[in-house]
């Protein structure tokens, strides 16, 4: 069966259009159709435009599109766009694309603390893209733009067991987390020097922590009365503490979480049954991208590990082990989520089958 | 001048022995005098027996030793001995050896937790070693023997620091820590498999959670009113998480940590400053190893960092750094500190300079 | 369609043997029917008895057979038998195997030099299995065993282009080859200590050398007119030097080549035409494994790279890059190929399709 | 003893620039007495205008001062002056300082290939430098520039070992090579990204195999008569292959060698008995960072190793081991060498040495 939705990509030289364009390669449902990159790049062939670095060769389908600038008429045909540009080009170029009427899914920071912009993590909070079908009523049958936003990557692994056991056991006091993050996450030129990562680690990411202290308070919030904007928890609901390291690991992050719920202090055994029995409608909506399983728990000692689990459903899925007791909080455990696929281009792949799904491209 | 003290090492041939030796090699007080270690290398001069794996090449003053049997009779004239033994072997070894009258610093974890065994980080707790005085008072004069405890390795790098914080600003209430632990911390031959941490990490290291949540309990404890044994902080009253985890570095153990002081709040600054103005009997005793400073506050954003900051003063250091408020606790930070030095050998040699200086060898 | 042979696995715990598991899991042509391992592994579900160590999940037609001791009897219904045996245990066990009438495709080094016993990169020398035919002929119809080596896994890398080269331009006078070496290739527990290969590389891999000077001959060599045994190409026709480090890498060995032709000069344009032209029995049989191309050239400066090279075709294809000329010889090139795939189970699989194609099994 | 001596350093904040001053901070001989760089840095205390990447800290003698721009008159009173630069600054900078009257010993490419500029690796070809005694003869006591240029780091590594066995045995006929080299070779901001080395390896350096087929003519050439100028070794007296690869290593650069020798065939013993034996001016005349011994002879099988051999000798010796027979060529070998020792700064602080030593400064 023949895709049927016309895609665009935004930043298609870079790391993160690289892996949209492999994930669009072969979708079911979305045809690569149209590549924007820098001024630089626009008129040559993709193969030509691109510094190719992704360990599955460029795909035949990608290699000969011809490269557009970034303007919205290049992309006026596209049903969606997702774009991997920079922060520093994402702001104005995504206004234009999205008051050109075109459905913009994001994984840029620019948008994500704008109130109406939904900021979804696909196995999280799905629910959250259903303020664009309020928003096409609201506009009576005329073409309308939407800015959808993806989460930071290091947000993604965190939030997904977080809802899971928000749903299971009620509000979440607190939350301290410390995360081992993957070289990939920084881009690839040239993304951290060699000589910070060989023998060493670096105990900070810059923004990270902040994204990761307040990303959640939107995705597990609600949708406000209007029926277009975010209510997000309120920090004193659910106080949050990160501290963010980069590791030498090509793909995949790594978090340890620790739990205090409001309500409750379920045992080890009920987290584990809540997060195996976690479902989503990524799942129930039947979209092609979405895991067998949204959260894969470990009963190994020693997992999950980057290099053997980040793989998991195609990346799509998080890995949660070592769940126990915590003497200070209820609940600690490790979770692995993989950072380009969950936690940025795969998350944009999944929503737009999402979108699809329930009518609204 | 030459040494006055005579030094013995069991284990030598390991790799916490060899550091014992690198650092005994040219030390001022003390002469390293016999060589212990398993049978199968007793008799062979210790450049043979033992596969030599530090970057500064094999002593002299040690290549030719004939190394001996772990046995008392063997070690009689050392007026102190180095443990390296794994735990398999410390156990009896050891307790020979004390009940011969000999004075032992081990490495292992075996008597870590008996009442009467001081368990010491040299520039955290050094006057727990003065239970030996009254132990030797109440002997009357006749040779005693007497088991010293080196702590974990990682638990060096957290105490430290809370022993600072806790003489500035009172009881900690609760501790989460974060570990980021180096390959050396699990030995040489065969230590961890390198296809175990090449583009991964290990969220797991066996026993090491339950020695973190544990040693400080003892460590900033105190001396019990019999002058011998010693008087543990309860678990109530100072809660202790720990995740510990193994990373691709080769010397420097790293840890984030969340702390909540029981009667105070001080900000990030007054916590640098009594982080900076922390002094130690080991420094007031000029011994021979003690660092210059006993914790170094760092004040770039991505340091510590282990690769260039493991070997400040010689590995004996603590490096703190990002200190800030924590959203959910009082305050955050990263410590750093040297695994084989101030975590385990070097604490040793410290240990010994103290005895020294306090005249209890 | 279903597989129509069944096929066992020796030392199915091991490292090579997962491999052999994966590969075989939902093989068209071959029915994974019985697997072996150590006494202390028999009698337990694979799945119990193995520490599953793959980036991909164990497979669940895999996970449910009980492991059985390594005995010809056990094994009495396989078409073929692939055995990743250590070397210790290959020797006793896999002559017992040939003795009860099976045919062993083994990836230990114990029978390469035995005379009678193909050694084979299938796609390099797939003609040599041709001399089990005559075996089978002369034994009247009697059921007839049959012990086939795998070749070394560096070796897989270089014998492809040379005998690609061979071909093309006439014996090779000499070759001089330095290889980098992925850690797999020494195994998983413990395989190469992590302390040995962080910020550090091995240039010593024992009997390694040996192996790559030595298995060239043989496979480059030809059957002797008996139509059984092999005649190896003499020492002095083709000098063969070879250095061989231990680099972090996980998979995929990489060799720096430098090549003589005795009677030809051919220009770096003429060799990638020859590399890139190069095409094997696997391929013409239309073996399920063969790759798409047997040699990829590839043109930029700066590659193959093993991680993003090693996979090309599965693992079952060489990579060929930086085809320049030799200052002192007369052309030198770059190599990568899978030592897991190709250089190791994957090549056994290949051999195996190789003896159905060719209606030996 | 105070230092008698003035030195300047160009390009001070870059990597090769940071390791001038750790050298310098308290060299006997040299004084740290200006440092250039850039207009950006120039005026700001040199503490304020580097990021410091050293594993040993920022010393304090040049921690205050204060940075100049590279021009001639800022150094008119050095006696030396260390240049750090980049190749794209070096050309013009340098040629102002010799023709200002400056004595510049430089780690830039540029003047290399220069006639009349030495191309010095100090233990191997320390008599070159006596070009500029006949410079400053011919200049009447006029003061004279000069320009010295330091090699290729990955030439030092090879040429000590070359010219110990060409003094031994006579002229070499062939060498083929292939170097592992270090990350450090590639500067810190961004050097190497590490998404390229982390699990990989690249199989080129840009430029770097041309530079090592070239610079061992002109080093282990000859003074012209008119005693200004350089005789090389022609190309087909002494045939040079080499192979360049990057490797996750952060310092230490490798190389397997294999040698033909034009007129004798020594065996391994007596080609280690002639590195052993090999000595230098730089040990002879006694100057300061003169290694114990040229040539480290290493007799394990498994040595040297970068991180273990690297800084024998403070980073200024060269390390062989595997020291055997070669089946194609005549003998092989393993070399190990500092590439920012004696591959870049350290070398040019010997090169100042030898210059003091003989009088020429």
């Amino acid at each position: 069966m023949a895709p049927t939705k016309k895609a665009g990509v935004l930043g298609a030289t870079g790391s993160v259009g690289q892996r949209f364009i492999l994930l669009l390669s072969d979708h079911p449902d979305f045809e690569l159709s149209v590549l924007g990159a820098s001024k630089r790049s626009a008129g040559k062939p993709y193969a030509d435009a691109v510094e190719w670095k992704q360990t599955t060769l460029l795909p035949e389908s990608a290699s000969g599109i011809v490269v557009q600038e970034c303007l919205p008429e290049n992309f006026k045909d596209c049903d969606v766009v997702f774009s991997g540009l920079d922060a520093d080009y994402a702001g104005d170029i995504e206004k234009q694309f999205v008051e050109a009427g075109l459905v913009i899914i994001s994984n840029a920071k620019n948008y994500r603390r704008q109130v109406d912009a939904p900021l979804v993590v696909p196995t999280a909070n799905p629910e959250h893209l259903d303020t664009y079908k309020t928003v096409k009523a609201q506009a009576n049958g005329a073409k309308k733009g939407f800015q959808i936003c993806i989460s930071n990557c290091s947000t993604a692994g965190l939030v997904v067991p977080l809802r899971a056991l928000k749903d299971a056991f009620g509000p979440l006091e607190a939350v301290t987390v410390t995360t081992m993050q993957a070289l990939s996450g920084a881009g690839f030129s040239p993304g951290v020097p060699s000589m910070d990562i060989i023998d060493n680690l670096i105990p900070y990411i810059g923004g990270e922590e902040d994204k990761l202290e307040w990303e959640p308070r939107k995705i597990l919030g609600t949708i406000a009365a209007d029926g277009v904007t975010f209510q997000n928890i309120p920090e004193e609901d659910m106080r949050i503490s990160a501290q963010c390291n980069r590791v030498a690991v090509t793909d995949g992050h790594t978090g340890c979480v620790s739990i205090k719920f409001k309500n409750s202090k379920p045992t080890p055994e009920q987290v584990k049954e809540a997060l195996r029995n976690y479902t989503s409608a990524a799942q129930e909506l039947r979209t092609h991208s979405a895991p067998s399983k949204i959260i894969h728990v470990l009963e190994q000692n020693d997992r999950p590990q980057p290099r053997l689990d980040r793989d998991r459903d195609s990346g799509y899925a998080v890995s949660v082990g070592r769940v126990r007791e915590d003497p200070v909080f209820d609940i600690k455990f490790v979770f692995l989520s993989h950072n380009t696929i969950l936690g940025a281009a795969g998350s944009g792949i999944l929503i737009a089958e999402l979108l699809l799904a329930k009518n609204l491209i």
